[in-house]
């Protein structure tokens, strides 16, 4: 296993948790992902009920082409307790890599300020994950049943949709539509935004970072952002991670320094070799990037059940530097702790996993090894990992060898315009400024209606997530603004169709 | 052979005229294009000696999909004659359903402008056409084949191509593109600057219908403008068509009839029967749209040598509607002589061509069963024609037969916004209101930067064919509008990258 693995495993791994609080089993590596499965069903853990009725529509398997005539379901969701027809809106979620169910229950901020806008909420599933598999079991198959797996189909099908919903719902025709989403599916919100202006008044982009790609943005930024979440939560706290790669190195050069690791660490199956030391040091990376994304003010499960400010309790074990490595490594394990045993029932650690419950990481990881395309790299001097570069040909060789396909890393730039986006109109692009997808995020205005909210102490779009006594003023800023701008929107559409304007907008 | 045919054929044989000028050989019908062939070479006169490279990029046959990573060689042409490094542009056009270079040598207006803008000419052929051939001579064998042949994967091609130049000609980098074309090369340039706003600061489209898709114009406005053509050209000229059809029919009645019509129109190949009379009453029918697209104000070559403002000295022929039978058709036969044999070297009339060169036929009429679902009808009073009502059912049926694909009539719609458009900025349709396709166009200004230019005496795409000194003012005018918005967009260009705004533009 090669320098590059870590890099590799995080593109694979931690592209899925763009979702908002997405979570997926931990992959051992690019190629153990050969052997393909369907992703296991997610176990939704609402906090709120939430009432809405599950639907289908029948889609067309392959939008740009007219060979294959075969069709599909896509599930979708609507909840219309508070849609007005006369003068109401309709919200609509762009679905990203997993089970629309648990994206609807994790958007709270789209129930929240439903009855404000009279709105109409829909959730549409993401075609490939959740139930909605274009060739079923068969979907992940090969690159031929994975051919329609991008993100062009996904908008086309939101197209079709939304077209559908307005021809069937009386009501629905003449009302605005306002696309939302959060991370991959805040790509998406803006995307659709961008290509089909006629079918949105605007778009929410919730912590999308649409120029993650090719040099957009400089690819050690995203865990420049995770480095400095650590080292403002706590004295020496990123220094103390720093010098913790090295410790374990030197721990690991012998089999009985890798089992003191295992014993120290609590693992449930011990280190055997090298290849089980790199797995460790990844699984301890992305531990420390989950813990970024959802360094939240209060204590939620998300990723894991997690105490408020995650990362300050585990910065408490990261004090002191100046320590010996085995002293170092039994203060890692504290901090581990706190992510994985918050709840104090684990009775011992399991590097094959970092998350609680699954998602579609098949789909993801040929989303990964096609079109999304994300140069992440590290330095160690201004981040606190290991020095990793960025290598291309080392993941197109990978994805072909595990999917038959290479990446086209400038694709996303030449489709929906990279930095050049200035001709768009009413998208907002929010970004929680602790989250390390920000870098990679529109964070200045770039016209009066392309505009930037940001939030200084959010993490992974906490703006979407259900409103919280607990939360910060910057993110009730951020909404209030949000809901500002969606109003102005609904406002302007009415206007253009003549229509008085509704005094409550 | 139904009443349907009529509109099938025009359908598949208009279509393809949508191009500047762009001339194929009549098929009788849907059902015989069965017979797989390449379109034949396309033999190029141009007035003018043009001075252009012939260059090809490579492109993927795929572009919204990852299976198939096959390539083929795009065709392109560059004039630089008169481009400048410093403060230049690009114009750039938008191929469409034929040989590039024909398209290039039929498109002065671009050569007749590139100086003043400073401007590299690019011409970059559409796929499918001419010799950018994605399977080579395999590319029209079946549907799996033709699988790559849409407007999208068109657009794809073009960006593409763009960010090649930009990356590859010094100087090209920080220059503005502007996107050009006529027919269904102006509906690729208008789709091209929705779609691709971050590659091209604005488009020009010449007689781009646009509209023609869906109930977003009622289907029988073609065939009415090409009726009040030949009505305003002479007396009596349109009623004597429209009473033409029933001297056919009752002459048509019996073998001695048909006989009789064979030598009274100097057929090549006598008429034996039924169907042998609808394909002729179809060439008639073509003949005269053709002759209301090319109604140019000069003696030209176009789709056949004509006299100037041809339905003028068509309609000499028929002043007086109260004849025999056996005179209208004598008429109708002098009629249809200054159509093909202006030049006086014909020595028969052969009802299976209506114009001199060939273009991309097959290309189009898959188009034409897939995407580019354009209604059209005629009801005999609003128009001269025999009645036909859209039937999308036969067209449906016979494109499956025909191509194993069918048609989805409200994709156009869906893709491009229909006539919800006015979120987008810059684009320029131009039509000429003798011109059958200005009914689907835009005539009308959206707003203040997607504008309309009329042109009360152009035929189709008149602006973008090379200055003549018979061209009316009217066109004069139009082109001299053109090139001020597109020095507008060239110095917003300049000017939103803090460059001075040269004196020239």
């Amino acid at each position: 296993m090669g320098l590059f693995s870590l890099l590799l495993l995080l593109l694979l791994l931690l592209l899925p948790l763009l979702a908002p609080g997405a979570a997926i089993p931990r992959s051992p590596a690019l190629r153990s992902l050969g052997r393909l499965h369907l992703p296991t069903r997610l176990t939704s853990r609402p906090t709120v009920a939430r009432n809405y009725s599950i639907l289908y529509f029948k889609q067309k398997v392959d939008r740009f082409g007219f060979d294959i005539n075969k069709t599909f379901k896509q599930r979708y969701l609507i909840a219309d307790k508070y849609w007005k027809k006369d003068g109401g809106s309709i919200l609509f979620y762009t679905g990203n890599e997993g089970d629309i169910i648990w994206f609807c229950n994790n958007t709270g901020f789209m129930w929240d300020v439903a009855e404000e806008l009279k709105a109409m909420l829909v959730f549409a599933e993401h075609r490939y994950y959740g139930e909605s598999l274009p060739f079923g079991a068969n979907s992940f198959k090969d690159s031929r049943h994975l051919n329609f797996l991008t993100s062009e189909q996904a908008l086309a099908d939101f197209a079709e949709l939304i077209k559908h919903l307005k021809q069937t719902i009386p009501g629905t025709e003449n009302q605005p539509v306002i696309a939302l989403g959060g991370s991959y599916g805040g790509m998406l919100a803006a995307w659709f935004r961008m290509k089909y202006p006629h079918l949105v008044v605007g778009a929410l982009a919730a912590s999308a970072p649409i120029w993650q790609f090719e040099d957009l943005v400089p690819c050690g930024i995203f865990m420049e952002t995770v480095t400095r979440d650590f080292k403002k939560s706590g004295p020496n706290c990123s220094e103390s991670i720093r010098r913790s790669w090295n410790a374990l190195n030197r721990l690991a050069t012998t089999s009985s320094g890798l089992q003191w690791l295992s014993v120290a660490l609590h693992l449930c199956s011990p280190l055997t070799d090298f290849h089980d030391f790199w797995m460790l040091k990844d699984w301890i990376s992305e531990t420390w990037v989950n813990l970024a994304m959802v360094d939240y003010p209060y204590e939620c499960n998300f990723l894991q059940p997690l105490p408020a400010w995650p990362i300050k309790v585990v910065c408490q074990y990261f004090k002191d530097p100046n320590v010996s490595d085995q002293q170092l490594v039994q203060n890692l394990f504290q901090a581990l702790n706190v992510y994985y045993n918050y709840s104090g029932q684990v009775k011992c650690l399991n590097i094959s996993e970092t998350t609680t419950s699954s998602l579609g990481s098949l789909g993801w990881s040929y989303q990964a090894c096609t079109e999304i395309i994300m140069p992440f790299c590290t330095n160690g001097v201004d981040d606190m990992f290991e020095p990793h570069s960025w290598n291309l040909k080392e993941l197109s060789d990978d994805c072909f060898e595990q999917w038959g396909v290479r990446p086209r890393p400038s694709w996303i730039t030449t489709q929906y315009g990279g930095k050049n986006i200035s001709s768009h109109r009413n998208i907002i692009f929010s970004n929680g400024e602790l989250d390390p997808w920000s870098g990679g995020g529109v964070t200045k205005n770039i016209t009066d209606t392309l505009v930037a909210i940001n939030i200084p102490d959010g993490a992974h779009h906490l703006d979407l997530r259900a409103s919280n006594p607990l939360d910060p003023k910057t993110v009730l800023l951020a909404r209030s603004l949000e809901v500002r701008y969606m109003k102005q929107w609904i406002r302007d559409f009415y206007a253009r169709q003549g229509k008085a304007v509704l005094n409550s907008f």
